[in-house]
Parts: structure tokens; C-alpha cells; sequence
């Protein structure tokens, strides 16, 4: 890895344990189990891999680092509670996140069920917030962003693929299809969300949104690869599943090789996508070859 | 119950059916299901009072119909997926909803984790929606009121408060905040949509304030009454769970006659908040007496 990227994770990792810290205060009444929940989830844990391409997009367009962190915020809670919820007995049954017990083996199921569901309701509570910036539009907007991606045609709408996934034979366009909404829609809001606060019109935006959409699926590749050879000490969560599962993924379809070879394409891709930028993006660029690099 | 509030709720459960009918189009891929689940919990069940309450506030202030459902479409949705996910067997483990299985014994609990999740951020997509009002601050003003009324310090927290009650013994002040939380929270966030739609500032909604406050506690006092004394074909759910749980209610704590005058007396008191208005409001009141005669 990169110092620039190091760096980078390292300092946004910090910046939004310290942000979650600020805004998660535990309650001394009845609700004190529910903040203790969205707290363990959210702090601590996880390579901050949105909140990075949130700010490093921001950092584009000269956007205050303190408001990019406060909307990356949002949008990782959205991803922390889509992991508590993924976690769940009933969905991918996962005992360990980070290292460490999900929130339902920490907790319990209600608990969990309910802490994802009110991370989910701050992300919004968050971007809609005067405290986050004054300008209304660029409130509406950040919201129709993250709604979108997280919905019933982004991130949730993939999750319900992914279950379907377990039983059905998908062919490869509804594979791509699939990665594009899961993980792809929440890793392209992160380089909107980015430009949104840079006041960059939709027009202006279609290379970030190419390089999210490759960038994202080679992440995808990655875990996959990573699920099917990764080390789980490393990567701290089972791994085995797609397989035992009977999922197919473009590393069943097309085997490790060349699997790795089409993700090292599509982060050449990636990066073609920021021809436009000098060196202001060349944290955006180490992000995307970091992506095919990492072992967790 | 009056012509007037029949016919209201009439005509509102139409236009919120016909309004999930449009927007909640099934996709022909892995989402089918998903969208599916979303429909049926969605769509030709409940009373529809939160959406009433919106809008007929909405309408004190001469706000277009059509906005004012859309936006009661968003509110909606969002006490739908709480009803899913508190029907889960880890939450409430209830199998009839509306006089139907509950969403996880329709489908899976899978299916109802995410159909409840994709509602959720559904809400907020609608809200932040360029097509439901041009008003970017009215937009984000939305989000803001229906983000904190429904997160940990709304009726998530309200949610988590209620599960603490089955261990926990709540004293009045306790049980008191509980149900400002839930279902307070969202009964409050019905008014204020109403008036934001209107664009009437915060100081001038203290009265619809006070409305939404008594009448809600009102409401959880007849639903308290309900779980009590109710007849379940007509209730079309379990009843008679708080005791068998050894939650604490008003009426566990005061007794049936006493919570009864408790509740008629809170509904004057939500009526005297309307002075203000003529004929115009007769709507919300006979909706707030409404809250203590109905029997399911």
C-alpha cells in the first residue's frame, strides 16, 4: 500500500470513530442498549473504504473536510447497518465482523435488527440537518443520492438477488446486474455524494461515476477471490460460503485467473476515468489499485 | 364515527393504495420478490391515520392534495417496515397482521428484514424527490422531521424501550416517554409534515404539536385498551400480550376505567389545541375522538 493511501485510511478511519463517538451518545434511559448497539457496529471497525471515497472525491472540489466527513458519516451508517442486518440468523448467519462477535451474538437478534434500523434512519437525520450545511439543495440532494442507492433499486435491491442467488443460476448479466446494486450502488453514492458537495452538476459527474462502477466491481471480484483463497485471520469473518452456498460469482463463473485479470482491467478502467485530474487525484487512484491489493 | 371521518378514511386508504400501486412497480429480476413483499405489506391494509393526519393538516394550510399524499406515502411506508420488522419472531414473533400473515410467514424472514429496509429507505427517496416539490428546503425539512421522529430518538428508541419492558419494570415517567417515542414520534411527524408542506415555521406548529401529543398518547392508551379487553377477529392481530409478557401499560398501571378517563380526557385536550381554527379543523377533531371509540 501506498503512504498516501495509508495515510488516508488511517486519518479517516479516526475521523469517523470520533464522529460516530460525537453523535451516538448513549442515552441513560430505556434506549441505552439500542445506542450501545449502533455504537459497537459503528465504531471501530472496517476499512472506512466509503467514507474515503466520499472525502477523496470532495477533496476535488476544495469541499471542507469537516462537512465531507460529517455526510460520509451517513454513509457508512447505512453500510454498518446493512451489515448488522446481514449478519442476521435469518440472512447470511454470520458470528464474527471485524474480529470480533456480530451485533446479535453481542446482543441479541431485536436488538440488532433495531440498531440497523435506527443507524439507518440517523444517516438521513444526518444529511437532512441544517448543522450539515446550510444549503437545502445540496440536503434534498445528498438524500435522493443515498435513498436511491440504498433502496429497493441499490443496495437492498442486491442484497435480495444475493439471496436469491443461493437457489437460482444466475447467468453473467444478472451477476453484473447484482454487483452493480450490491456493492456497486453505496460505492457510487460515495463519489456523488462527493461531487454533490462540490456542487458538481449531474452532467459533470459521469467520470466519477465511471470510475465508481469499475472500481466497484473489481472490489466485488476481490471479495469474491477473497472468499474463495483468503486467509480468515486476516480478514476477520468466515469465508468458504459462496461455494458452500452454491452461489455463483464471477470467480464460480470464470475461475480465480481469470477473475483477477478482469478485476486488474477494470482498476485500469478505473483509473482511466480521472484522466482529467493531475495529482489532487491520485488518492482516488491508489484506492483503486489498494482495492485488488488488500487481503480483508 | 362521523360521515366525515369516514369518508376521509375512505378516500385517503384509495389514494395511499393507488399511490404504493404506482410507485412500487415489480421488477422481472432477482428483485421480484423483494418488491413483492413490499407491496403486500404495503398496500390495502391498516387505518391509514398517519397518512389522514398529514394530510388534513396539510390541507388547514391550502396544500395541494396530490403533494400532500405523496408526502403521506413516505410516512407510511415508514410504519410499515417498523409493523414488519416488529412482527419478526425475534421482535414480537406475530403471525397476522391486517387480518393476514405477517410479512416473514407470507414470504421469509429474509425477505421481511429487507422488504422493511427497502420501505425504509423508500420514505426517504420519496421525501428528497425533486418530483414530489420543487422546494429544495421543504424537501430537506421533510427528511429532517421524518428522519429524527422515526431514528433512536423517535420511535426506534420507542421500539427498544418496549422490548426493555418486558424485563425491566417502567415507572410512570418512563412508560409516559416510551409512547412519546412510539407511537407519539410518528403521530408528531404527521402534523409537522403537514404544516413543513404548508411552510409554516416551527413556532407556529406548537398547537399542532400539542394535537399530535395528546391524541397520541390517547391512541396508545385505546391500543393498550384494545390489548386488553379487544375482540381479536375485529382487532385482525394477537391480543392480550401485555400481560402475558408483564409489559407495564397505562392500563396495567392505573387499571381499565381509570386509563379509559385518562384517554377522553387527553382527547379534549387534543381537541382544545385546535381553537384556533373553524370548520376547517372539524376533520382532526372528530379524528382524535375517533382514537377512543375504534375497535381495532
Amino acid at each position: 500500500m501506498t503512504d498516501i493511501l495509508q495515510d488516508a485510511l488511517a486519518q479517516i478511519a479516526r475521523d469517523v470513530d470520533a464522529g460516530f463517538d460525537a453523535m451516538l451518545a448513549v442515552p441513560r434511559d430505556g434506549r441505552q442498549r439500542l445506542v450501545e448497539a449502533m455504537r459497537y457496529a459503528a465504531i471501530g471497525g472496517g476499512k472506512r473504504v466509503r467514507p474515503l471515497l466520499l472525502t477523496a472525491t470532495a477533496e476535488l472540489y476544495g469541499v471542507d473536510r469537516a462537512l465531507a466527513v460529517r455526510a460520509s458519516l451517513a454513509l457508512e451508517a447505512i453500510h454498518v447497518y446493512s451489515l448488522i442486518h446481514d449478519d442476521l440468523p435469518c440472512m447470511d448467519d454470520d458470528e464474527l465482523r471485524h474480529g470480533k462477535p456480530t451485533v446479535h451474538k453481542a446482543f441479541d437478534e431485536a436488538t440488532a435488527v433495531l440498531a440497523g434500523d435506527a443507524l439507518h434512519a440517523f444517516a438521513f437525520e444526518v444529511l437532512s440537518d441544517p448543522q450539515t450545511t446550510g444549503d437545502p439543495f445540496t440536503r434534498a440532494e445528498l438524500v435522493f443520492c443515498l435513498g436511491t442507492a440504498s433502496g429497493m433499486n441499490g443496495m437492498a435491491g442486491g442484497q435480495m438477488m444475493d439471496i436469491v442467488a443461493e437457489s437460482e443460476t444466475f447467468d453473467l448479466p444478472t451477476v453484473t446486474r447484482l454487483q452493480q446494486l450490491k456493492p456497486g450502488a453505496l460505492l457510487g453514492a460515495a463519489v456523488e455524494m462527493g461531487a454533490i458537495l462540490g456542487r458538481v452538476a449531474p452532467e459533470g459527474r459521469m467520470h466519477l461515476r465511471g470510475y465508481a462502477r469499475d472500481a466497484g466491481l473489481a472490489f466485488q471480484i476481490a471479495d469474491d477471490l477473497l472468499d474463495h483463497e483468503g486467509d480468515e485471520a486476516a480478514a476477520g469473518k468466515a469465508l468458504r460460503k459462496d461455494a458452500g452456498q452454491g452461489k455463483q460469482t464471477f470467480v464460480t463463473l470464470f475461475g480465480a485467473d481469470r477473475a483477477r485479470a478482469q478485476a486488474r482491467m477494470l482498476v485500469d478502467q478505473a483509473i482511466a476515468h480521472l484522466s482529467q485530474y493531475g495529482p489532487e487525484a491520485d488518492l482516488l487512484r491508489a484506492l483503486a489499485r489498494f482495492i485488488i491489493e488488500r487481503d480483508r
